[in-house]
């Protein structure tokens, strides 16, 4: 019953967000102990910023709120199934488990084509259609040997 | 030549942001027609951002001095090739390629498992190590056909 009352919020982010001419439909709301601790929507064109989707604004509020950069006992909630990126950053912020409505493949009919972006994740380094070349790869490596022999480093 | 220049740009980003206490070793830089006109290092755990990986925080760097949400003919450095959620963000962002230094498995070492993130995201959604659920799919579709229909959308 709570997890419905929560997406709800999610969906009525979503409008609010793209009738203030925010960016797309998308709603987040990131909640600990039936409380609300984060929310978003999508903020891409209104703000310049391709990683203001709803997830990632609401990871962001609820992580600031909680003082951590991590969401421990935390449930997202969200207008539609994750995209890669969201889903990683979900990965990094390590809620508990993810509440959604809408599936990929409504987010592609509605003109919202994450699905290429699986695909692109899924091919080899060579054939994606963002060419990745490595460089330097030994003076690339010098950094990480440094982090390991650092004393203070805080682990994420 | 500009190449290695940008990239050793990113490293020094990395070793700074480590050495400030900022978060872990990672630097990126984007350059446009030769001039860099973004750049980042890792601040996760200095700023309780989850999402502030240098790739991300150099994307909306400079997609703030772009004043865009893309980074048409754009290169992005990065000191590290990206984890999912980077790579996610990039496909949001379309630079041109990508240039970078240590590989995923160089991260591995060095403590920074975004392979386990990799594989998660290749499962199917019941697999998935935080649990996924979906709820209320016809009411979460309600906000996309009001998008369909919304005359002055910008699409991104």
């Amino acid at each position: 019953m709570q997890d419905e009352i929560f997406l709800r919020e999610a969906f009525r982010l979503a409008k609010e967000g793209m009738d203030a001419g925010q960016g797309g439909p998308f709603g987040a709301v990131i909640a600990k102990d039936g409380q609300i601790v984060g929310k978003g929507f999508n903020q891409v064109t209104s703000t310049n910023d391709p990683t203001a989707h709803a997830e990632v604004v609401a990871i962001r509020d609820a992580c600031r709120r909680l003082n951590s950069f991590q969401l421990t006992g935390c449930t997202l909630y969200t207008s539609c199934e994750p995209c890669p990126m969201c889903l990683g950053a979900i990965y990094w912020a390590r809620p508990e488990r993810i509440v959604y409505g809408c599936l990929h493949s409504d987010a592609a009919r509605a003109g919202f084509d994450d699905q290429f972006i699986y695909r692109e994740l899924d091919k080899s380094r060579e054939s994606r259609s963002i060419p990745m070349q490595q460089l330097l790869p030994d003076e690339a490596w010098t950094v990480f040997g440094q982090w390991l022999e650092k004393q203070d480093k805080i682990r994420y």
